[in-house]
């Protein structure tokens, strides 16, 4: 299969193009980039140096391909849907444009994640990408929602690296700023809440931490479910869910330091780790998912869906399991 | 005023040891330590390399002086309690013994926490230092309290850095396993919501995560009001609890990247910073609060409870105010 | 080809498991350890929770494989070579016991560098693989000795991170002192000295620095050429040496924050980066290599090693090329 | 002594305020921004957030003051140095302008480092502070300069964190960036081995790179002497120089984690640490200074001159020791 990235200087562009070039069953047409048209790729993503004859091209001479995965940055999805549509058959965007009803260039797009919908991804050629948070978020709430485990309004609580704001340096990630931050840049309210609200069925408040890694994210949910529950309940609810997913792991260890999900053994990897603990009452539950927001949360999430669209083996292209020391 | 340190090998430890031989009215007998007796004191702390003449000595030899500062390991204050109020007038307890009624030595321990009951503080001969994380949860949660403003329970969510742990190396405090470590090590359940529960008189519930800081202390407390509250309602209950407080900052600011209190800008500082948002709906508020564990969580809130004690100006001894860029 | 990981609960030990793991060519006999014997694989290395049928074996209970990598502590290589050695035909032995001759436990170890000896790798059953250091600090001096660009002595100047420390924890690499160290650790003086300058033929002297990563060490030598040379005579010594190599990359761009060999890109890979910048008056060559410890620098030169010994193809089950923003 | 800041936007400018406020012999006139007249200190400098009562004002309404501390940018000092002349007779300048007799302003210009010139900055009324990495080069070399302990040239390796590239945003200081970078971003050649070498007199080679820290310098520095050196003959240079300096601490000691200046410590303080090792064969002296880069290298550096030259005791206002587990 044929594929082209489109936007491919950003960090969720890079990891696309470092997933199609070492995928078994893609190739690399184009990775585009408007202000690195003509420069190597090794110059802006220096972990790819080696490969040396790639080079940028200008998203205006975008080629002919089976597919194209989509990185630009939000709100300029609809100025090139009709490049991409005309350049390939199959489109999945990474951008928020796409996700919502209000900003989505056409109503066809399937949201991209299997786990919720890999039926829907058979053959789908316009996929959306969910959010990074988003993600770890819905994750976590679903198998209690589906359970029936939420009583009203779950409370998410999203703990994220540097890495998804981009690749434009601000003040707020200016290293002397951001490095030893625990920044509540979003204590109320939040887009993504909304966005979880949507693919869930169950409202959430938001508080949104950056915290002082480079990738990962983290989402702690409590909820309070319409009983007293116990720890078996939930391991069922997330059992039912998960048992078969291939990139889902159910992580909650007795002893150790390493009980819960946490998002340094995640950088690189397609896993979401998920696990939970309830409080001694079982009057709250409290679910955490940790994924590596540029993988299972954006590129790696993205090569996942085009594989279940495409009739490819799911886990293609995505076997590195992350790092221990890492 | 004549002050000895003991169990000053510890981190709370060296911070004691710094600020004492640091204020203006208090002068070093003896830092104290079991392991380390007969060492100079910049061998264990190189930040006091200069006070070559310090030396640590043997807990069995402590002397005479006007007030000891205690701070031993956890279940240790009941069998060096005589001899700390034998060679003292006045005991600082530092440790989890004292406040707990059930292994307290003895029933007559002052809370030491100005903001809540400096009245009482004031000539006291026993005091005890409450938890880091108890320390900025009932900060937070108080002026919620006081006004009203909290129904039912409230939600603690806690992190912290390493320096919380002391300095027994473990496998969960091992540089490569804590480096990047987003670790929910206590998602449910959790003694200090007792403490804090003491403390405000309303129900906690509490998650604790480890994240990649050696010092300080972040609490995001979220609480439902009985009726939707505006901001300014918030700050009305704030500014009641903390207008005069020399060691409380209000900080919620509307723009740039520093809005709500982060624990960055007070390492090596006894502030306490607070803050808080409310949710679009006036149904939440997320209040926030940050300091250094080690100072006003541990060792600067106890000189400042000496110092109440005492009659000494309450910040003396106290003036660093934490860095930018730090 | 049938495969058995010795030593594989320390971080180099894991690394080996990972690999194995994804290896098209290889599959895993078993993983021992003597302090996890039975305990399943993911609880001690978190990345590696998916292979939850993998539990650690007890040493003692070593069946027989087609190979044996061995990752035991320093000075414990004697005490179980005759069990290696009884288990399979190749032995790939990554502690330092191997390399040093009064230590080997037989004569007939072959360096594991193919950089430096692949015809002699070929068919070999006995292999050491060298330091982490001792790899960075061979492949940066090497092209500048083999053109004669060395005079007299060489200065290597080494800079590691903590993961190099093992896994037992000590106050060295307790989070709160090491976090934000800059330690010379050895200032002057070095064991690995001995192993550079027996590998290169020249005579080196050394400083080792720990600075605040988990991963990667860098290597920054020094070296004075017999006369002024320019970087176009650097570029020609390095080309001849690594123009074909699989796992080296020649870094020296001109502009951007990335110019020369940083370990940040190379965290998971079997890459080095090698590169270099001549002083103006061509006086002085600064030559810079940059790696993974615990990949290029041990597991992975291993099984690089292990592959040109047996006649893999010598990038099979190493591809994954590393993160930008990792 | 009426003091203005000028140029208090910057980090240097924000520590330059820090101890002007907390400086028993000086007061705060005036702290002037280009960029941010009539803000409050605490939105531009967290940590400053109680001094509810300065803002920030307009460079072109500088008032009369006893002295200016002027941290303006590298190349502007030539365009407000009248202004600064006509407001303070005493100007302490912190750019590189004034280091330079090619940039100076005007060739009165006096060195501001006390260790090497106390004499000549007592009563003077222009002190130019040297550079960060210049003044630990500097600390480290002169001892062994001053007993003829370098033959021929010395190599200078410099360790740098994040804050002293200033507060402007880049790619190069972008947190995902910069987090865990080991960027070796001066290899060779360097603008401050010319002003090193203008201080010592003696030729120094020199590599800069930037580690994973926001503070702290530490200067390598790597020397041959004339004749084997026993460790006893560096003590006594490192004494003669330093013995009765108030703000160096001679550091080596012979055991621990901590035995040479690491900058960890410093952090927020005006110590310079310094320490050294010799090679067995006393061929090489590695003389290392650590140093908190906006403090002793600029801002600290700036008001021991100023104390200094006016007849102030040298350690007021400059008390603050650093932290341990900072």
């Amino acid at each position: 299969m044929r594929v082209s990235v489109v936007g491919a200087r950003g960090y969720v562009g890079g990891e696309l193009v470092r997933l199609v070039l070492g995928h078994p069953e893609l190739e690399l047409v184009q990775a585009t980039s408007r202000s690195c048209a003509g420069r190597p790729l090794g110059a802006v993503h220096p972990n790819l140096h080696h490969h040396s004859g790639v080079r940028f091209t200008a998203p205006e001479q975008l080629e002919p391909a089976d597919a194209v995965l989509a990185a630009v940055p939000a709100g300029e999805l609809a100025g090139v849907h009709q490049r991409l549509t005309s350049a390939a058959r199959v489109v999945v965007d990474l951008s928020p444009d796409s996700r919502d009803p209000r900003t989505a260039p056409e109503p066809g797009y399937t949201l991209g994640m299997p786990e919720l919908n890999r039926a829907a991804l058979s053959g789908a050629t316009r996929i959306s990408v969910p959010g990074c948070m988003a993600t770890a978020a819905v994750l976590a709430l679903r198998p209690l929602v589906s359970a029936g485990l939420v009583d009203g309004e779950a409370l998410v609580d999203a703990r994220t690296g540097s890495s998804g704001a981009g690749t434009a340096p601000t003040t707020a990630t200016h290293h002397p700023e951001r490095q030893n931050a625990l920044r509540v840049y979003r204590a109320a309210g939040h887009r993504h809440a909304d966005e979880i609200a949507r693919i869930c069925g169950v409202r959430t408040r938001m508080t949104v931490t950056a915290v002082p890694l480079v990738r990962g994210v983290q989402a702690v949910v409590h909820a309070r479910p319409p009983r007293p529950v116990s720890r078996a309940e939930v391991w069922d609810a997330y059992r039912a869910c998960y048992a078969e997913e291939p990139f889902i792991r159910l992580v909650a260890r007795r002893a150790g330091p390493h009980r819960l999900p946490d998002p340094q053994f995640l950088t690189g990897s397609n896993f979401a780790d998920l696990g939970f603990d309830v409080d001694e009452d079982g009057a709250r539950i409290v679910s955490v998912a940790a994924l590596d927001n540029l993988m299972k949360g954006a590129a790696g999430g993205a090569v996942q869906s085009l594989n279940a669209a495409s009739g490819i083996a799911e886990r293609a292209g995505l076997e590195f399991p992350g790092l221990h020391a890492g």
